[in-house]
């Protein structure tokens, strides 16, 4: 009988990216909706760099050597990757994979660049833009970080700009007011996609044919 | 400044178009989902039936003669439209329309047939799919109605499920187990159809134009 009924519990899960431009609070807004969805999966990142004291393997990290990461990228085993100041970091696929057989949302937290490059190896992947919430209160953020000059905060916005042009590539927009509205925001947005015909088109279809052959 | 925010409020309305088979519970739905929004209008049918005493022209209908319903079939005024037992009723665009250009919220509940014909003429609006919670419950209720014999059973299940397999055109699906979860799936939905990208673009691409002129 369970299998008749229309549940998504054996559904598998939803890969949630939630990206957007320096400094609009991606980091703030993600630890609010862990809190609020104990059952959302965070995206384990790999990494080259050293443990520091208190880090485990598999929950703050998966802790790599080098050659270990560069074969991951030989072998096609990242969502993406980029290196920053000596180290790499990097989005494993198969964690992302095995979480989403298993039915459970996985969130993945990252730079628009980074998110660019999931969206083509994962392109069923719920992509989420954080915005702020008007361009006067960007520019406030930028010059308000302290003692940066003309120039460099000409640059910064122009960056900040040609992040927002990204947008074009995600599939929504939440305005990142008040912390707790962007995550109800989010929140409607994972219901609403778990209700998507496409995820329940095919269990549909094994129902048809039990009614065709009832009839 | 205003211009500048990413608020919706300038934005136009959705088209919502409440559907699903026989007996699923169309009508408790969208009126129980009318009571928890207030905002969200419901569409008038035009009809040619002649006014019950305290029925508001505009209201409950909008009255039309004969020739005048037919008049708005030629001149492409309905969205949709249907005969039964004698009367003709069907949906005005221009109702629709008017109250989307408002930045208010459309609820169209129809049978499969008519949300079809509005998805030719409108289909960038939101397709919901109410669903039985089962095909065993989609069986009893048919059965439980009363006196049918196995005959007519055959073809309700039959209709059902031709029915159901327009699913296939439809955006989302909402089981109908409890009226007010199903609900609060339908106000999920309509919160994350608002947060599209699509919706905002060209908003953002005119901030666009002013983050270069400024830079």
């Amino acid at each position: 009988m369970t299998n008749n009924t229309f549940s998504n519990d054996a559904e598998r899960g939803l890969l949630l990216v939630l990206s957007g431009p320096s400094g609009v609070g991606k980091g703030t807004v993600c630890s609010a909706l862990r809190k609020k969805m104990e059952k959302l999966v965070y995206s384990v990142s790999a990494t080259t760099r050293q443990p520091r004291t208190g880090e485990v393997e598999g929950v703050n990290y998966f802790f790599k050597s080098k050659e270990q990461f560069q074969e991951m990228i030989a072998t096609n085993k990242l969502l993406e990757w980029a290196e920053y100041a000596g180290n790499f970091y990097g989005t494993p696929l198969q964690f992302v994979e095995d979480t989403l057989a298993d039915g459970r949302d996985v969130i993945l937290e990252i730079e628009v660049q980074g998110a660019m490059q999931v969206k083509k190896q994962f392109p069923q992947g719920v992509f989420l833009f954080l915005m702020p919430p008007s361009l006067e209160e960007l520019r406030n953020r930028i010059v308000n970080r302290g003692t940066e000059d003309d120039e460099t905060i000409r640059r910064r916005m122009k960056l900040a700009g040609d992040e927002i042009k990204l947008l074009e590539e995600y599939d929504y927009a939440v305005v990142n007011d008040q912390v707790e509205v962007a995550c109800e925001k989010i929140q409607s947005i994972i219901t609403a996609e778990h209700l998507r015909k496409d995820r329940i088109l095919s269990k549909i279809k094994k129902w048809m044919n039990e009614v065709n052959v009832s009839c």
